[in-house]
């Protein structure tokens, strides 16, 4: 059998695993905190050694077995033709040829994308988008990202830029972005603003269990925080969720009257909200969206919570390979 | 050579033409009224009357031409796979078969796809999106429609609802739409209501020549006069057209983080307002977009003001048989 080992360079972890090439399985997962804190060439060396684990782990229960090259997603904004990481402010990395270091240092092709498309591409091969034509992934964490399958294969557009989902406005005089705009969808829904908006509640005098939650430290207030509180029915934690799914609503609202996707797949911890979430987002969904469009579109939550990236990046070394083959 | 008639079905004016293989010309190019009062059969007994005096023409300028077929551009919602028209409130027509009845009663094969998807296609086949490899196109008349392409094709999405650019939400909370949504970008830039705007203006109670260009009957004030004003230097014209470049600007920007298109083509009426319009939509989707999407994408008007519906519905026909073939 033959293998491509996917890298997944998270802000918070870096994840690799080696994937089948017919995606039916992953070995030889693992993961360690980023810790971009300790600097860019830190956090290479151990992304390196962490990939040289995992492939030796992988000859070791699949003897024989063929690695085919690396895949890599990481954060945007990059250059894909290049294989180069233009700007990275949380990892600090500037114009850096990632493609050729990870081939250089492990000794194998390699191909490279943006984080959020691996992981939409991962959920699009093996996970919750799974034969769709035309599919669009949303993941939520400390941002908001996107990609998008059209017409079976990722879409870049022009420049790399496409699928900024959480860039779009949705209230033209609205919050202010940590983009510089003003009603971007990430500042409404992203983890932070999750937590933001619950903090804003409260100090405005809301009654919530949530400051008891954090031993009255409002700072330590999360997103994570919020849904545990939704889902012991606190009644401020249930209304910032569900206004978090009406906010979601009108950005997938907006993609299904513009993409007419068979299927929006939602990646991150705010799917922890269950049904308090999807439930209030697909019924915005359906009083925004032109009803063919509502009808043939399936709104659900990432399966591969995790590993939907290094399934993805895995992918995009395949596809790569075979576009330049 | 070869020739393509091109139908246009539009709620104003019927327009049809017959385009060279090529894309090199437009011969026999004619139009009359749609008078959709005058009921759904009238109208299609008069277009066919229309298309037939086109290919008599066509014959008659280009001797021994042989016209392959004929594609139509129709309102929507359509099923483009079967050729049915499902629904045009404004002609009447329900279900309607047209694919067929066109082939039946012009004896030619025929295609048919949605009226803003034809403008689109022939924007990018011989007008102002020429050579892109994505382009968006959104047309704005009594209502604001779209279409995509992307990797060098037209994009349908899973059921033709793809391009509703018009009824995405740029303001969650905002104006009603006849859609019955809120905030929809139509809601503020369609042609009626950027007169309806200027209306309300006036009947707040702000000064401009626009009641004294419509002889004080306020009902007569149109997106056209609102033009004309703002051309004339009129305050409160300019201050209406620079609004609905501002919403039309969130809306593309929208589109430019999404979509990382090279060029966005806006069609219709609105593009009389020139500079008055394309200074400040620039300006407001570079506030609102990416640098690298920005940088990589035109926003220019449509180069085929009447005619792009005619090519882009032969185009479609071609390419709608090279697909089948």
């Amino acid at each position: 059998m033959r293998y491509v080992l996917g890298v997944d360079i998270g802000g918070t972890n870096l994840v690799v695993g080696t994937v089948a090439e017919d995606g039916s399985e992953l070995v030889a997962a693992a993961s360690e905190p980023t810790q971009s804190e300790a600097g860019a060439a830190d956090v290479l060396d151990r992304l390196v050694g962490l990939a040289e684990r995992a492939i030796a782990e992988t000859r070791r229960q699949r003897p024989g077995a063929e690695i085919l090259g690396v895949g890599v997603g990481a954060p945007g904004p990059l250059d894909t033709r290049l294989g180069v990481v233009l700007l990275t402010p949380n990892l600090g990395w500037v114009n850096l040829p990632l493609r050729q270091i990870i081939r250089d240092r492990l000794g194998l092709p390699a191909a490279l994308d943006n984080d959020a498309n691996c992981a939409v591409l991962g959920e699009w091969w093996v996970g919750a988008a799974r034969g769709a034509r035309n599919a669009i992934g949303i993941t939520i964490g400390t941002g908001i990202g996107g990609g998008l399958i059209l017409n079976g294969a990722l879409y870049h557009g022009a420049s790399d830029v496409a699928g900024e989902i959480g860039h779009t406005t949705i209230d033209t005089e609205g919050r202010r972005c940590k983009c510089g705009n003003y009603g971007c969808l990430e500042a409404y829904a992203s983890g932070p603003n999750i937590a933001l908006r619950a903090l804003e509640e409260i100090e405005a005098g809301a009654v919530s269990r949530l400051p008891a939650l954090v031993r009255g430290d409002l700072s330590m207030i999360t997103a994570q925080t919020v849904y545990q509180a939704a889902a012991d029915g606190d009644d401020l934690a249930l209304e910032v969720v569900n206004d978090t799914a009406k906010f979601l609503g009108v950005g997938i609202g907006n993609l299904l009257n513009v993409f007419n996707p068979e299927v929006v797949v939602v990646c991150g911890g705010v799917t922890l909200a269950g049904d308090h979430l999807f439930v209030p987002l697909q019924r915005e969904v359906a009083r925004r969206a032109f009803k063919p469009a509502v009808a043939a579109c399936r709104i659900v939550p990432g399966a591969l919570e995790g590993t939907a990236g290094v399934y993805g990046a895995a992918k995009v070394f395949l596809d790569q390979t075979a576009a330049s083959a």
